[in-house]
């Protein structure tokens, strides 16, 4: 089989970096084009230099992508950025997966309050498939645009989908308590990420308003097909990677731990990145792997269940998720190349 | 004025050697005796290096307490040996400050349950003053034992204390999610406190049965008058000290964040370690020092209290406090010592 | 092409755990056995839970060897318990890879003064070849039993071949100060390894008696073909994996930076793992990978070469090395399952 | 005794904040005024939250020192603005310490060398005191103007002094092997000190260049009164304080280890602050506090001296012992206000 032509509009933050990272050992795709607009003509290991010696190619600019014959590009490119290259490119015979936000809410009107910014491609809205592949695995393999999921609503929607699609819990409030590592704030220094502000340190952010909230939500209401209400509050953790949520639901009806158990387990039985674990998982059980780990739990006690959901924020819940997608829409095996075993310590 | 003489009855473990600390640098007290059983006759800096030249007294047996004349002991012990030692000394002429669990509890019977160990000394549980002074000011002052709080109680109370002794908030269920530092699991070697466990890791632990689960809900029934259901969900931090503790609880009645504010502004005007913060604090805003910082939000759009509580586990949470109610119990100033500016970064 | 049978013995470790990560996506070979001692009957994933699902096979004890038919094991014993299989296995027809310090050595005398402890196994010795493919690539190829290198030694010898081997700099002193991710020191919990004396700290150990100064001098020995002083002071950094090793030689004739380079350059020219890097090297640069990479330099204010090498010491530094070594004993291709892109960040 | 009134000239960075903690708690001085440029009019604790309570008085612009009637004041400024400062004010009555790198060096032709930039105050050069009341106390105590110490070089000449004021090692090459917390790097947000790019991480950096080289070097000719070669390397560590130096040194005559801290203990006999430690120190064994320790040893296989010197690079290396030195200028106990217990873990 000839090997499918890729391409990476965005070489500079983490998505970008660790897209190469797995692509450079999938058996059947090639990376044809990296993209950067401020560092254009750079090699991808002058930006980062570990991959010397390893990805050595030309970083070129975006509007050289018309002298490459894509089967897929992926954009590792901020919100607001990527509308505009959908926009334009959306006609072209190149699948895109967006790593952006910028197509996961499910209406303009939602996206400019939570964004703060007008949505200039609405029909893309329309167009475009939700990337979680435990949830929408048939419409994705049919997409021309997936809207790659964020981080926390990876972590929270596949710990609550199963609960939500059976309408076994309350849905106001739905608790949801994120602790994520840094590199979810991005690339670019400031306040937020040095390292003296993070190291031995902890705190909440985007009480109230952080955008994840609305994307869940969303998600979750496609899930239960009604409307839910999203109670969901990130903190920082002094780590790189991860992402550990703490869902906290009532149960409408009797509930015990087997059959919890039971729903999730029959839930995810074809979904090969999603592990139910006899353990309480650490964000460290699966690092720099595609796995998102959920543990599940029902307090007798209170009447309450408990579901811990654990990722990589660059794998799952970015570049190893938009390369599961990229597998489904190029006809691929689902698992190619994201074989990685978790690295721990 | 003479100077208090205290001892301290068990060296090796991080709330011991906090409490040499704080008192080091507190003017009305001596450390007249410390005491270790696994390392009696060593000195107090051969356990803990980092003292050479500043505390090298020799560690004595708990059984030659007798030979000094002592106002005040701490008990650094593990709970199942505080409430040995309190048994046999409760009729000496010394006060105690415990800071085990032995005492905290409200009944024998919830001690049997949650810690599985028969109470051996109920009467002190009757005696026993729980050592809160934002909320039992008075009654520390006149208290012969003290139990020092807990540190996740510390500060899950403080933060929800405003609430219900004013029954503003649903009580069933009160949701707290909470995020230790390693120091909290003691200084005994094993798998959870390697540094290859918790490093550039997190996560969850304890799920339903924590003991002090039952610790904050005793406490919250008292201050709210009536009975509460707690679910509390510790996490484990890479970090050596703090924690934080988030908070989500449905207000009763209406509800908006002025009034919100205003309720805690009145209830901690006398406590001086209690800070109402204008940002959302951040374990190291607190590290090393006394203080116990809350944030306060009301969201509309759920209508959810979220309340952020952020405190020194070894200090607020332990060895801070347990100074702050020796201060009571002496009669000295209550800040007397505890002056200490947060070590940030 | 039949799959290569391996056996791991130890598993419990990480050394154990990180040939199991790397040879479940070693295409030509698959893991036959893996045996404990103390957790014989348990699954893998039991010991490493993060391998649920990935490796749940059985662990035996060593007794069972003889039910399968291999064509070679890892040893990851502790040094001790690893001569004592060696001397009773010898004559099976697998082959060994030693990763414990037993056979690094180039006499018993010097085992004895280093280790402590006699060498019940002098043989071995004389036959084991130190595993190092960058200086004894065809001895490897035609080795029964290969000495895998220390994870300290591997750093340091690979920054200072290049010149003894051409006898450039003085050796008497060479100075090598070396920086260690905790993983170095195994994992069985004791106060070395607990996280509140590692986390936001840093320290010096083993001056001048640690068991690598030998291992090292032993093979610069061989290289330059004459008598080194080695001064040799490790380091305990607050991260998992990794080391940096600084070295400071004097030259003997005249240098300079283009010459040193082209040294490197030329000595390393078939070496697939090492990378003579453009930038001073940080060791996440090379984490999860078989890397080496060195950085050269020379200060002629001072007239001194300075080196800075880094590894990965659960990769390069143990059970990296030891795969290559597999690969090239088995007749397989050097890099073969070694492909993996450093995990950064 | 009226309290002394100080200023502190730059209110931003690590060292401003760090004076403010520890003079918080000095009996003797009031912090009268607090300057800033570039937060002007906003208070001490809106700059540093972690104040709120503690610090909240306004900042000032510099132009309005004069308005106060001040004994003395810190400059925590960067190079190049300090000696600007100091040209401005050497008249009046106030003395100065500066922190920054501008009156450190023994001529401005070194200075331009090392600092790339002309010296606009060349007699400042000539007037300064260097800042390392060991070694200077009696010039500190009649200084107008003091150059506090670099980090680096604090732990660097105090390991050195007595060996060198001997005359009893080899002066070429001194070869000093250093490491260092993040905040030696400044509270600037840049790459060099994400959090990703430290945590879990370390590396080399300023290879034969760094400017304390020259600094280190300058104290070390006058010490031993004849020029010595310094070859100088800098780490970073994944710590936010701390600095950690190893230093190789070769005796000129016969040696052992107990005549060597018989040396030690004579030299440092009156010195409050450097503790001669039985134990290889670690950096948390000072954090917090003004603590300088040391370690000597002497290695009889190889005949070379190691030290081991260990400093909180914002205490002892920066803010303590600025208040070290302006103690001593103003008459005061050396030690007032800087009996912080280290703050382990």
């Amino acid at each position: 089989m000839n090997k499918k032509k890729i391409g990476i509009i965005g070489a500079t933050g983490y998505t970008g970096s660790e897209l190469v990272r797995i692509l450079k050992n999938h058996p059947d795709v090639e990376i044809s084009l990296i993209t950067s607009e401020s560092r254009d003509g750079e090699r991808f290991s002058d930006v980062h230099p570990f991959f010397q010696g390893i990805e050595d190619q030309k970083l070129r600019s975006i509007n050289q992508i018309g002298e490459f014959d894509l089967d897929l590009v992926f954009l590792a490119l901020p919100h607001g950025v990527s509308m505009d290259f959908v926009k334009k490119h959306h006609n072209k015979s190149f699948k895109i997966v967006d790593l952006s936000g910028d197509f996961r809410l499910q209406s303009a009107a939602d996206y400019e309050e939570w964004y703060n910014m007008e949505h200039i491609y609405p029909d893309g809205i329309k167009k475009a498939v939700f990337g979680s592949p435990e949830l929408f695995r048939s419409k994705i393999k049919d997409a021309k645009l997936v809207a790659n999921p964020g981080c926390f609503p990876t972590s929270a929607i596949l710990g609550l989908a199963p609960l939500l699609s059976h309408n076994l819990v309350e849905i106001n409030p739905i608790i949801i308590d994120s602790k994520t590592g840094i590199t979810g704030a991005g690339i670019k220094s400031n306040p937020v990420n040095l390292f003296s502000n993070v190291n031995d340190n902890f705190k909440a952010y985007g009480l109230k308003k952080h955008r994840h909230t609305i994307e869940i939500q969303n998600i979750l209401d496609i899930v239960a097909d009604k409307n839910t209400m999203v109670q969901f509050t990130p903190h920082l953790l002094p780590v790189d990677r991860g992402i550990l949520t703490t869902i906290y639901v009532r149960p409408v009806g009797k509930m015990d731990e087997n059959k919890l158990k039971q729903i999730y387990s029959e839930f995810y039985d074809k979904a090969p990145f999603v592990r139910l674990r006899n353990q309480i998982p650490a964000i460290k059980d699966v690092r720099g792997s595609n796995y998102c780990d959920l543990y599940i739990s029902y307090d007798e006690r209170t009447n309450m269940i408990l579901i811990v959901s654990v990722i990589d924020n660059l794998v799952k819940g970015a570049s190893g998720q938009a390369v599961q997608n990229m597998n489904l829409m190029l006809g691929l095996n689902e698992q190619q190349g994201l074989n990685m075993v978790p690295v721990n310590p």
